[in-house]
């Protein structure tokens, strides 16, 4: 039988709105993954009322109820004493967590001996099951009653919760049985609007394989996600394959990834299968391409480096970009950006040069070049290819887009090269 | 007198957990600043009848509702319809949106003419307020029953979303009347534990002016917060400045910034304050530090750029880091970091140099020097200061705290010299 859960987020910050909830999106993903429908979320303060109401009223409904935070060692966090009042059961000091708390501190070096609030930590309601915590201080726990009904507590530090949801969490509940899934797939696109992409799979605009797609624009395009609901888990992936196979011939060049594959994965893949190395000469984009290539583990066999070149000076010593080309045609121009990839190409014995110059805003536009005007050239052993958009958004969004479309740049330039 | 409010996300990426939902917490935030409290949060997927019974339960509760999402051109966005059918009004097609429509795919440069699918977006149900979408295609909607009863329509793209609850949202909930508010500031630190900072506050720990504090580490620290709940507005804002003073004063010199401002900010004020200029030279962090810094605006007044040193060749090259070093002591190493912040002032002629080189992970780490292990080096106009770590966390979060502790390696060097 598939059981329902549901997700109790526990933080006057989730409400206030200084966090965002990242948690409950993992869960929902990692769940929906085995067949675990999310039957509610919700999100409560850092009050002991709250918790309660909102955790009894869950359990009364669905019987298994998961929160996040609240476990750590300061005077809000609330979970572990109000839960254990919930289930009636008293709260007692685990040695075996009081010693791993002591060892910890030690491993990291903080210095003297371990802040005496973080006991609270090792207090664990008599009959709960303590879930390891191999990245952090607070363990989970799970507390059943006798009728059977559960709930698990997770700490709210992402990182934690995301390596005990996948070592304890679901394994636990896919033990527990399960039935049809809820499972999705995407195709990412992009420099292609929302609207165009209808166009383009025409018949397939609202369904492919009998599944529904949805349309989620984003900052690095638009990801056109095909879900199975409620089938068994092979004609789930059977189905899901053969979405995504159509959806990709019908939309093109511009389908550069499925899932949750970066575009800056694709690029390095494609570069290391062909022996390219990339450097990069970035003016408005600060390193950010830099910095969204190396984020890829293993980067480092084909990104090289390149230079921060947010001045004119360093544009024309660094890179030998023409210094009347910059008083001629502006820094944000087309030559500019060919010699700097050129320029660092030159600089580093990279196959692939990369040069981005541009208005990231706010200030700095002109009736000539708004705000979000940038030039992006791409020299790959001697061919050069250019691009120039007027980005809409902010100076995030700008930046971002830019980076975005430069690494695409490099992608259609290795694909239709053979 | 307060009226509260529910929000209701639509979409199923966001049950699916594809999507984080950033839209519910700017309307968290949003509205908390005008004492709006935000009774119920909900997130239901792309079904008619999913939406409807959401929505006529939380009009039923509270009778003032905000949706996010569903308002687009696909066959997956409902919300228009659905919210029409349930208030009994006909859909009618707007000529000033299609007018408008026809205008920003112009605008946008496309080529060709509007699709078809867009003109969705200028139905509106007869009697509903439309209010305007001055970053996209959907404008929002408002509806009012009988009994004075609301829902607005926000679209999701959060670009949208923000710009219009600002412009609309915020000033018609405050002309309704207000009444107290729930406020929060928060004081941020980073390079302390949570549990330490809990010790150094002592008696202040749990509240600070009789307001409670909460604490959240996050990647770039831990960020203490402080609340108040329920008070006329400038009983609150005395109060809260009142905390964070005491805060500050507890913390010292772990205390960077107040509120949302981000570290790189604070190093660019010190600097453009005290005529400083920086350059950055990257190997782990690949750009990263150079795109933090450049992600503030006006930040070309201090950063003047730098250099990608991925490669020992480059570091040799472009940095001057003598080989013999890298042979003898390793790439990652003090005296590498050491000359890789020298080279790039020398390159730059910049004031500060900042030389990063680490290990990011997950593969190149060895017994000596594992996986989170960084040297970082600051050069202030020849005085050197330098920082060695072994960070915990994945390839993102190692390289994300490298960043942040070189830039507070920069603000503390700046601080303490006169």
């Amino acid at each position: 039988m598939t059981e329902s859960v549901e997700i109790i987020t526990i933080g006057d910050e989730l409400l206030l709105g200084t966090t965002v909830d990242t948690n409950a999106v993992f869960l929902a993903r990692a769940l929906g993954d085995i067949g675990v429908p999310i039957a509610r979320r919700a999100t409560v303060a850092d009050d002991a009322d709250e918790i309660t109401d909102a955790v009894r009223q869950a359990l009364h409904r669905t019987g298994g109820v998961i929160t996040t935070g609240g476990l750590g060692p300061t005077a809000d966090d609330l979970t572990r004493p109000v839960l254990a009042k919930l289930f009636g059961r008293e709260l007692r000091e685990d040695p075996s967590i009081v010693a791993a708390l002591h060892a910890l501190w030690a491993s990291r070096g903080r210095g003297g001996p371990l802040p005496p609030s973080n006991l609270q930590q090792a207090l664990v309601p008599i009959g709960a099951e303590v879930l390891e915590n191999a990245q952090g201080t607070a363990p989970g726990l799970r507390l059943t009653d006798a009728e059977g009904r559960w709930v698990i507590m997770l700490p709210g530090v992402p990182r934690e919760l995301r390596h005990m949801t996948t070592e304890h969490i679901v394994p636990w509940l896919a033990a527990r049985g399960g039935g049809t899934v809820l499972r999705s797939r995407s195709v990412r696109t992009t420099s292609i609007a929302e609207s165009a992409l209808a166009e383009k799979l025409g018949p397939l605009t609202r369904q492919v394989e009998g599944l529904p797609l949805a349309y989620l624009p984003g900052h690095d395009g638009v990801d056109i996600r095909v879900t199975a609901r409620g089938l068994e888990a092979d004609d789930a992936t059977r189905r899901l394959d053969a979405a995504v196979a159509r959806i990709q011939e019908a939309v093109g060049v511009y389908a550069y990834a499925t899932d949750g594959v970066a575009m800056a994965s694709v690029v390095l893949e494609l570069c290391a299968d062909r022996g390219e190395t990339i450097a990069v000469a970035e003016s408005c984009t600060g390193g950010l391409l830099g910095a969204r290539l190396t984020e890829v583990a293993g980067s480092s066999r084909v990104v090289l480096g390149g230079v921060i070149a947010y001045t004119n000076a360093i544009k024309e010593q660094e890179l030998g970009v023409s210094a009347d080309d910059i008083r001629e045609h502006g820094a944000v121009s087309e030559p500019v950006a060919v010699q700097m990839a050129r320029g660092v190409r030159g600089m580093t014995g990279a196959t692939i040069g990369v040069g981005i110059t541009g208005v990231a805003g706010p200030d700095g536009g002109t009736p000539d070049k708004p705000v979000g005007t940038v030039w992006i050239a791409v020299d790959v052993r001697g061919d050069v290819c250019t691009s120039r958009a007027i980005y809409i958004g902010d100076r995030g969004e700008i930046r971002h887009r830019a980076t975005q479309v430069a690494m695409d740049l490099i992608r259609r330039a290795l694909i239709t090269t053979i």
